[in-house]
């Protein structure tokens, strides 16, 4: 556990409520709590969570009516004293309040200090710290969801799991090395080989996940494809209807592309509307069809729309394994007759027909299990995931070519390395490491 | 004190930032609270003013970690017992806790119902109700100083002195009247009418104070004005640099004025630039002109702006008598030699000299013994002090043309209603009345 010596204070909660959460933590967080605060006893007499009615004040003028809330280390959140005031939530009386602690000795925290604080206190791992901040930036039940399990630690015992598997096999390995000469073989090198499989399998599975986690995080990216006319618009209207309360119109990067945010069950969605793919002579549409084009590239799922009496044999284009393709036959309100392929949803954009039939095939790109299952949503967790599976590719590489024990144990070590930065348990990451990864954070967090 | 049946909740604080205070509030808050709360022990087993570590729950899926501090009543801001929760700030988690107190029996607060419970429960005067407002909305250390005097009782006090003097004064009348036939003259009528003189100028200067409660409230107007290209705008410029941290731009209402805000000496400003001013025959030019009076009409403070070489007789405007002329020779820098009337400022707005003076002359049109002074800076309370004023007068008119003992006293009985609307001391206010204060109130407080 590293002590820090500044005591620092920010505010916790966003400008313009009735009320502003100030947070004060460090060494001296009570002693200069109570240069600022008048209540019916100093704080450094009271116990550890519990809160007190008194005045801040300027000297001899008063500032504000606030409650003071004490939590005393380790049982705070950054695991050293800790006072909460709640002041009114002015912009005056903030700045303020702010003022008198920076000149009783207090400095303002950096963007993400309290949670660094915390880690380094010992209170939560790396993986687990950075959890707090996609909690804090959460606005759906599925990132949420990923968020909690992440901070609740459930994703850090998963990667624990790997590295314990992985320690028990360099300990064999080692073990070979403390007999020198004797070319005993602890660890089979056929068991060994099967077990860095099944690690790498897991591994990659991770890596994988990577794209959904990351989607759940920024909305998960749908295209609507079809043909000019084909009912698109009216498909996207219709969707937004469902949870109107939960649309907000994002200004698009592109002219021609428009983006809406629609919650569906829970997950975040980001529904893009594109120009109708057809052949055509026409500049200008071509560029358009081009923007459509990169907008598949880009969609985690594709709704494929055609109208249902005129069913084409294939799509107009492809997409890769990780890509989820919904095919829609729409207008089938005009066409009651038409027999479709078993895959594909009987659709009437006007009427709303067949609707939660398509709804829920958009939510099932979310595996049902996740609670169960890690969900990578972090791009520094995934380039660590990358790094730990070159270097595992490179162990089992040095099996097959007969690499010596102690060179084949360093390389596992490359890989626990790799996967130790992800909730920097047993590995020390450089401070512009972490002063990278907190400066991400908000103030007050 | 009336009891309150629902028990109420809402966000405290603006959503973004890293924490969300939510407040439950009301005879059910606490067991509410236990059954979203998972703690160490009950929340109703906790003694008030402490604060506990737990989880907000639906079921068994956890939905943040938070601290929930109690407050049993009486001791608590509403009067109430009251739990607040500090969650993560997510909009999903917020959502979530709303939904699980509504589902476990609260109801969403509506704006300003904490502060009305307060003053229901008799923990402030409705005037000290009013200052939680003010002292939220307040970006000025003179804005906050009015609201702190009116939330500290300051203001009361002041007007429950004029009451107490009116009540008195109805006491000696209303003895009279116990002796019926018998014409005896217990209050002095020549002594009467000093008394109501001495406290109808006291209500005239809380009336007069209104104007520059209000300004101090939403910025003191002041306009610049003078000849086009007499430096204006130079002007402006030059006072935003003397504290441009606190300048932000405001789109004006009309074209031709900008307005910009400026905080000095702790006073809040807004500069006005006006068109400049002469006589013309064109068209436009009139109209620029006409809004500049109309700006000058507004204004609470007038810079008259004229060059040092330059100085003409009068100004080609005329202010009532609660505005405040402010002359300046602008470009003294050109004119070093000129001589000024003793109440000029000599200005440069190009190199900054003089500027000190004109702003300790801006800073001047507020009493600097303020604090020990009632300003009024609300319209509902200048709008009762106008009616205590009308029949105070009808009272004195009554003197003088000899009015029954009964009518008289009834006159006064008037004035004390009209005043007692401020506070809302013994005086019982309609509901509707009382849901029109508090629905200006923000959600949360």
């Amino acid at each position: 556990m590293q002590i820090e010596q500044d005591t620092i204070i920010a505010p916790a909660t966003a400008s313009g409520g009735a009320l502003s959460l100030i947070r004060l933590s460090g060494r001296r967080a009570v002693e200069i709590a109570d240069r600022l605060f008048r209540g019916r006893r100093p704080l450094a007499l009271c116990p550890s969570h519990t809160a007190h009615f008194g005045t801040i004040h300027d000297q001899d003028k008063p500032i504000d009516e606030v409650v003071a809330t004490l939590f005393l280390a380790p049982n705070s959140y950054t695991g050293e004293d800790t006072v909460e005031f709640s002041c009114h939530g002015s912009s005056y009386i903030l700045g303020e309040v702010l003022r008198l602690a920076i000149e009783a000795g207090a400095r303002m925290a950096e963007p993400g200090e309290f949670t660094r604080r915390a880690y380094l206190a010992g209170r939560m791992d790396l993986a687990q710290a950075e959890a707090v901040a996609d909690l804090i930036a959460s606005t759906s039940e599925a990132a949420h969801r990923i968020a909690t399990h992440q901070m609740r630690g459930g994703y850090s015992s998963a990667l624990d799991k790997l590295r314990d598997e992985l320690l028990s096999l360099t300990a064999l390995l080692e073990l070979e090395l403390d007999f020198g000469e004797e070319e005993v073989e602890f660890a089979s090198r056929t068991q060994l080989k099967e077990t860095m499989h099944s690690i790498g399998r897991e591994i990659e599975r991770l890596k994988r996940s990577f794209r959904l986690g990351n989607a759940i995080k920024e909305g998960i990216p749908v295209a609507i494809v079809g043909a000019p006319n084909v009912g698109k618009s009216t498909l996207m209207n219709q969707l937004l209807q469902e949870d109107r309360a939960m649309v907000s119109e994002i200004a698009g990067t592109t002219r021609d592309v428009i983006e809406e945010r629609l919650t569906i069950e829970g997950l975040p969605f980001r529904i893009l509307d594109t120009a109708g793919l057809r052949s055509t002579e026409d500049r200008l549409e071509q560029m358009g069809i081009e923007r459509t084009r990169q907008t598949i590239e880009r969609a985690q799922i594709v709704i494929w729309m055609v109208e249902a009496t005129q069913l084409p044999a294939t799509a107009p284009f492809t997409l890769r394994a990780d890509q989820r393709l919904i095919c829609v036959a729409n207008k089938i309100d005009c066409a009651p007759d038409a027999t479709l392929p078993a895959d594909w949803i009987a659709l009437s954009a006007r009427t709303g027909e067949g609707i939660d039939r398509l709804c829920r095939a958009m939510c099932a790109v979310v595996p049902t299990e996740q609670e169960e299952q890690t969900i990578v949503s972090n791009a520094r967790h995934y380039e660590a995931l990358n790094t730990a599976s070159e270097a595992l590719d490179g162990a089992l590489r040095g099996i097959e070519e007969g690499l010596p024990t102690d060179l084949l144990s360093e390389e596992i070590r490359a890989v626990i390395h790799a996967l130790g930065t992800i909730t920097a348990r047993g590995v020390i990451l450089p401070s512009e490491v972490l002063a990278h990864i907190f400066g991400h954070f908000c103030i007050g967090k």
